[in-house]
Formats: C-alpha cells, structure tokens, sequence
C-alpha cells in the first residue's frame, strides 16, 4: 500500500503546547547528559537537540508522508536551542540534575510515545505501525544521544522497564484513541500515566526484563 | 530526476517467502548477537529486529518512493519479534550458534542483495542505483547492529570478502534480470550462490580485501 | 506545512563541477583517515563514500523532497569511489596527509553548507530550515564518519570552532541568496570564505567553545 492521502496539520489532535512541553523536557535532560559528559556549549546544544527532536525526525524519515516535523513546526528547534543555552549557561536553574535527568526523560518518553502514534494514526497507518511509530519517537532521540556519546543505547542494556514501559504506553494511546472511548488529550493523559506508572513500579520493586539465566531458571522450575 | 510513478506491491517480483525466509534468518543471527553480548530479553528482541529490518529501513529512507517495508508488510515485524522470543526463551532449538550466525548472516545478506536491488529496480532507478540499494539492504542491518553494540562495524574491518561478496551478489542480480535471460526468482538464487560462495571461498583460502601494504608490496614488485 | 511543489533539478543553482570538486575533497579527506585507522580498501572506499555523500543523504532523508542527490546525480557515487581507490593505492600523490585532512575537511564542510543550504532554498524551505539544512549537510559526514570509527563526533567534543564555522558560512549563504545581492556562485564563496576564515582564526588564536568553567567564571567576574 503506498501512502498517498496527505492528512492537514491541523488534523493532528496533540495540542501544541503539550508538544513543546516534551520539547522543553527532552532538551534539558540533554543539556543535563551533555554537562555530565563535560561537552561545550555547542556540543550540549546540539545533544539537546539531538535529546529533543531526534526521536520525531526518526519517525518522519520512516513514515515518509512529507511533513517533517523539524522543518514544518517552526518553533521546535528554536525552543530547544534557547532551553539548552540557558540550562547551559546558567546550571543554577536545575536543582539536583542527577535525580531530574531520569524523570524529564521518562516524562518526554510518555509524551513522544503518544505523539509519535498520534501521527501515524492521523496518516491511516495499521495499529501495529503506529504502536512501533509511537515507541520509536519516544526512544529514538535517547538512543542517538547514546549513540554519539559512545555508550551502548539502554535499550540493549539491562534496566528496570523502559522499552516496555514506552511500548505499554504507545499501545494503551493506540487502543484508547481507536475504540473512541476518550479524547487524545484525555489518552495521551493515560499513555504518560502509563509510562512513568511502569517506569516507576520497575524501579520500586527492581523488576527488570528477563536474561537468559532468569527464563532458564523459570523453564527448569515448571518442570 | 524526480520519481514520480509509484510502482504497485503486485511488481515487486520477490515471493513473498522467501523475504520472509531472509527476515527469520537476520532476525535469528540477531537474537544469537545478543545473546553473546549477554542483552536481556527486550535488548535481544530489538536487535534481531535492527538485523531483520534494519537494512531495508535505511533502503526504504534513502529511495524515498513512499512505499516503506516495515510499515507496509504487516507480516515482518511480529515475525520478526516472534522469531525473536522463540529464540532467546528456548535456546535448545539452535545447536552450535557460533557456527550458525555466520551462515544464517549471509544467507539473509544474499537474498536482501537480491531484494533490495530489486525494489530499486521495479521502481526504475539506474543499474549502478540498483546495485548500490542491493548492498545497503544487504549490509545495513549488520552496520546498525554493530554501531548499536559499540563495535566498528565490519565492513570497515579487515575481513574476508563480506562487503565484495554482497556487490558481486547485487550486481549477478541486477545483471541477469535486466538481461532478460532467467526469472527473478531464479536471478535471486544466482546471487545468494554468488554471495555466500565468494564468502566460503575467501573463508577457505584466507583471501582479504588487500590493505595498504599489500598494495605497496605488489606495486615495488611490478618494477 | 506539506511540500506539494517539487522544484526540477535545473533551479539547482550551484554549478556541478563545484559539487564535484567537494564530493572528491571530502573523499579524500575520508580515505586518509580510513589509512589513519588502518582500514582495508574496502573499508577505505566505504568510509570515503560516508565523508562525501553521508551529509547529503542525511539532508535528503530529512527533506523529502523525492530528489535525493546519491539517486539522482549518476556522477557522485563512481566519482566518490574512484578518487578514494585511486588515493588509497598511490598513497604517494598526496603529500603530507596530516595537514592536508583538515584543510580537505573545512574546505568541503565550506562548500556543503552552501549546497546544503541552496536545496533547501530551492524547495522553498523557511530561512531557519535551510540554515539548519546547510549545517547538517556540512558536518553529517564527518559525523557518520566518527560514529563509524568508533569515535564521539567532533561537534560533541571540545574543538576549535568547527560546527560554528559551518553554521556561519551557512547563514551568511542564506542571507546573501535571500537578499539577492550576489549570485549564488558569488554567495558559495563567501560562504566557504566564512567557513574556512571562522575554522582558521579559531586554531590561529585558540578560541574554543565555551566549557561550564569559562561561562561560571565570566559570569563571577561581572558581579
């Protein structure tokens, strides 16, 4: 099937306040990772940015649908060099950057989970598309972060949930905005509660994805 | 040059098995990475995923004809993920895996030469294009993964023949379709013949691609 | 805002050989660091191809114009692969390669944000896009380059000024075609003239980015 109705921006039901929120938040768990690893002003703005837009430009370059995010909103890349300069330059702003890291990101992966599925849905992609659309909006901008900083992306590493708490999330705003039941904004609402919800369960009781040794013992036992 | 007839799925001349023989054994080669990398279940399933699709992703975003595999052939990614799962929960199925991911990876680089030349063919591009898609689809999954895993991929490795052996299949394939001499399914063949023996013979032999001093060695011997 | 008038190649306002010329600095840039890391040829190739092609391709994945340059343009692709092949095995044609990688680098990162910038312009893009366009296509390269290698992006590490000389030149390209007063051959030089001045000065004075360090201590100082 190739895609050939070109849905209207204004067809896309996140408001837009909400998405320069996750762009703000994005942006400056970027700049805050960016100053851990001792980068200059010019390598923290750019990670930032990397942190806040990355995710979204992965999914426009996979849905191909011509409306790039980055070059149509013209808000987005200046609001997330102004909020990175200013974290930069001023680090006073952030108290304890340490614990804020982990909840700005989780906050923006609740939000691009929602949005990154938003689109997909508006363009008519299949439910399973726009789930996978709305876990690689919310993962992507952390895994090129990670990527260029030389670390292995946390995807591919042990963690308490993190894809599966931006999947859960993407998949209940899919099913919620399909069966019609609530409003974007209300299902949008439910995906982040979702998201920082699994996130935060997984770290309070130190649940984590299962290795190898953990299904063996599980297999070995149910015998 | 602007591409601006969209071919239809029906003349994509691959059948629809065999790119789905190719997704199993990337997806499969995959999860074995993993495991030797020790990733948990969620790290294995998301890189088998990168070495299943991942190639004819960066395929589809480069020829940009609005016809993007993992959004439109439903099958792939829960195949994918499927394979994926079955694989890392139960790890009996697959005997010797160190010998089994050199084979299953070019099994799947041979057929994704075939089907990314042929994607870029059905929609008209130029032969040397064609060629040049073939190879990204065929070793882009392989690049990504090892970019994801923090390794030097291995095409910009000292190997044996890897990266030669995945043009020569691209380009048997290209060759022998646009001759009109044999049928795609058969021309596919040729090349995944064509790839894995220019692999098993420069494993059998020891031949590499030459370096630097190969070459100044063969160059002082001329004169 | 979606793309709906697709400019024809002959709006393209730079001339090919200028193109050309910055496709096989770039490629030679890319092949003598591939000889840095000890690379094979096949290694060396790809790698020169990624330092003369990788920023376009980015700038075109991102664009989504359905105009992407390595596609298109029949002469970048043999041109990237022959200069590369022919520097890796006469090695002996370019003298002094320490010096010259740097100077091929900024020369191409010069020309690059003009050409980058010119597409976006001709598409129609807002002035803030085809900024950003020219920036990206100047040092997307030199960054899948890096990642490849293994190796933080220069833009991520403490550098002379590097992404500002690219981002200057791609400015004043932009302000100079907007306001139409020079053509855009006359605009290009300026623009490389920006570039490799900016690069120049910062390496002759050693004016760096700012780190914390110098911000924290330039804003006690005014207290």
């Amino acid at each position: 099937m190739t895609i050939t109705s070109h849905a209207s921006d204004a067809m896309v039901a996140i408001p837009f306040w909400l998405e320069m929120f996750a762009v703000v938040a994005a942006s400056i768990s970027g700049v805050l990772v960016a100053r851990e690893h001792k980068l200059d002003l010019v390598g923290a703005v750019a990670l930032a940015v990397v942190c806040g837009l990355g995710g979204g430009l992965l999914r426009d370059m996979t849905l191909q649908v011509g409306n790039v995010y980055i070059l149509n909103q013209p808000m987005a890349l200046p609001l997330s060099i102004a909020t990175a300069a200013i974290i930069y330059i001023f680090p006073a702003i952030v108290d304890k950057p340490e614990k804020l890291i982990p909840l700005l990101d989780i906050i923006s992966v609740g939000i691009y989970a929602a949005t990154g599925a938003d689109k997909a849905l508006v363009y008519g992609f299949a439910p399973a598309v726009c789930i996978m659309m709305g876990f690689f909006t919310a993962v992507g901008g952390g895994m090129l972060r990670d990527g260029f900083m030389g670390v292995v992306p946390g995807i591919f590493q042990r963690t308490n949930f993190y894809a599966i708490a931006a999947i859960a999330g993407s998949t209940s705003y899919v099913c919620l905005v399909m069966s019609g039941i609530m409003s974007n904004v209300a299902a949008l609402i439910v995906c982040v509660v979702v998201t920082m919800g699994l996130r935060w369960l997984s770290l309070r009781f130190d649940i984590k994805s299962p290795t190898e040794e953990d299904i063996a013992r599980f297999l070995h036992r149910k015998k």
